[in-house]
């Protein structure tokens, strides 16, 4: 359906919108990577994006930016035909930050179209009622669905289900392996893919993984090389009966702020002697039920989500991944696979999950979203869709 | 490095040359697929490709309707700057065909460049000495060697090893199974991945298969719908201990001709019963040693290689694909991945095949040569490399 009242002029300067909120994936924090651009004519005036852990907004850097260019502050107030494009309907409400709906009206736009209506109860609907009632012309354009939907994926899935988006990370040789069967995978995928799986950490809000994985892979799970400067993503480590609590030396607990480390087990501590041990001394440890030996997923993943982490990557292992399936708490799953082929019995990367007398058209489907490849190794990405 | 004795005009009808050997590639039995141009300047007066089952020659094809080209006949052998584009050497060789090279002489070229000489002994420059004798320009170009060697990589395996050149196809779930643990198959993979299938048999001269999978899938292995035309390619049976000699009712006996369906054991029959019994009647039967159980593979593939196949496409299943893994006797892997999870105890596509504490370095590594999608589905293409 082709709307009208969006120009080819608007579309690109809603693409480029697009592409300023998809730098910030993984760096707002609770709140979603938003996209913002001011234009007089031809001419941007302003741009902005979400800031570091989500405040300033778009809009406010895009106005801040557009307030100093000298077309502006020559012409003050009387310049006509500034349109501002978003890639999310501006906020209505006032808390920490200035309305966005507010400002926009201050600065004098006299038309705002915007990619998403916002979910967020204080908002959606509001920010656009706000901005009609000053006379703004202000509209969602209904384009570049599918690009904006994966940029603010984590936040509209947390709006929605009050979970975080998550996403099995997992690479495995050419035969669905993880390891072999004496638990060496150092390399079963190559080097750009490393350096990937780095790229995706820091687009996701936090990494979950298990303690077999952390105690047989001793994983530094950091920012490492050009990504160091944003800084470590909280990790949940997978414990159900708090065997970490036993074992000294582990790299994680050095590469990684202690009080961005989760132990989630089933296990109560029965005095403070764990909390003031040396080895694991500022450690966040948080209690959920466990059932058969597993943890229950969706009460690990309202912690996970009450930590701000709207985007969550899980990093394995098999048995980790198996819960995640098992349940369905997934949306996604990025398989990176190498291109080597080993034994059958080393280690695979899920395990049963379903009923061995299944049949075969019962088991999940998922929809290919991307496939590319890093030299000899494959990076598929697939999405769960109901 | 550039050949100054090439014009893009050259590498134009080179590549139409190629394109033309693309066409017939599985379809011209123990002979090379070979595309052939002849151009007088712009003009292409005559094109060729070896024809079904080998003969005629490219060459020949394309001097058949260059001579009845109108340029040709008014000027006939006035013209000059006849320019013959052939993808191999001109065969020297006179035995149930004539000789190429003294064709093109009798035509009247003024220059022939060719991508590859001919490795076959009975040519192997010869046919460029008779040409050059006769007062032709005449070169190998070396360009286009990776997309040509793909053309003829049958017949250049055949040629050096005596050895037919092997590709695994395997279809598997997301996580490398190939059925259910009750061996349910179809489908793990989606139509499109099924009729690339029948494309890749059709580009093959034969097909191998284990009992197993001929038991247990009952598959037809014939061409269909729009391959139908070409005719089934021979297909042959791994059966150590001729456990079919005593299963009656498998569809590929129906739908095969007999006398193309070749059942490799290492059983003698005893006397002749099994020839003259119904529903083996006309099938091939062919004795190899085995050796725990497993049919020797580099005989079996003398014996496929004997029939008159360059190209073998390996169908499965686990054992067999192991088989060819663990002996080193195959050249490439086609995977078709689907989009279905299936549980870890299924079937996998290969099985152990080096001892248990080998180290993952020591695994063997592919090079992944093509990647693509249908659908939700993944074809990728890894090749051997030395």
């Amino acid at each position: 359906m082709i709307d009208s009242r969006i120009s080819e002029k608007d579309k690109k300067f809603l693409r480029i919108a697009l592409n300023l909120a998809r730098r910030n994936v993984g760096l707002t924090g609770k709140n979603p990577s938003v996209g913002c651009i001011i234009t007089y004519g031809d001419i941007i005036l302003g741009r902005g994006n979400t800031q570091f852990n989500g405040r300033p907004h778009a809009e406010v850097m895009a106005i801040k930016q557009a307030s100093e260019h000298f077309l502006y502050k020559k012409n003050k107030r009387k310049i006509k035909n500034i349109n501002v494009y978003i890639t999310l309907e501006p906020c209505a409400h006032e808390t920490t930050s200035p309305s966005c709906a507010k400002e926009i009206i201050k600065f004098g736009a006299n038309r705002v179209i915007y990619l998403k209506t916002d979910p967020d109860n204080r908002t959606n609907g509001k920010g656009k009622y706000l901005m009609e009632e000053a006379g703004i012309e202000c509209f969602e354009a209904k384009i570049y669905e599918p690009e904006n939907a994966d940029v603010l994926k984590g936040y509209l899935k947390q709006k929605k289900t009050g979970l975080p988006y998550v996403t099995l990370k997992i690479g495995s040789s050419l035969n669905g392996k993880i390891a072999t069967k004496s638990g060496e995978s150092k390399w079963i995928t190559n080097s750009l893919c490393r350096k990937r799986v780095q790229l995706l950490r820091s687009e996701n809000d936090g990494i979950l993984i298990g303690k077999n994985s952390v105690i047989i892979d001793n994983p530094r799970l950091n920012l490492r090389d050009e990504f160091e400067v944003i800084g470590n993503k909280p990790v949940f480590i997978l414990d159900t009966n708090f065997k970490l609590s036993s074992i000294e030396g582990l790299t994680l607990f050095d590469k990684l702020e202690r009080e961005r480390i989760y132990i989630i087990t089933s296990k109560k501590p029965k005095n403070m002697s764990i909390k003031s041990s040396c080895f694991l001394k500022g450690v966040n440890i948080k209690n959920v039920k466990s059932d058969l030996g597993f943890l229950n997923i969706k009460e690990v993943l309202k912690i996970v989500s009450k930590m701000g982490v709207n985007r969550l990557m899980v990093e394995g292992g098999a048995s980790v991944w198996t819960s995640f399936l098992k349940t369905g708490y997934f949306d996604e799953i990025v398989m990176f696979t190498g291109s080597k082929i080993i034994n059958d019995s080393a280690l695979s990367c899920f395990n049963d999950f379903l009923p061995p007398d299944t049949r075969l058209g019962d088991f999940p489907n998922l929809t290919l979203t991307s496939l590319q490849n890093w030299k000899d190794d494959i990076e598929a990405r697939w999405e769960v869709r109901s």
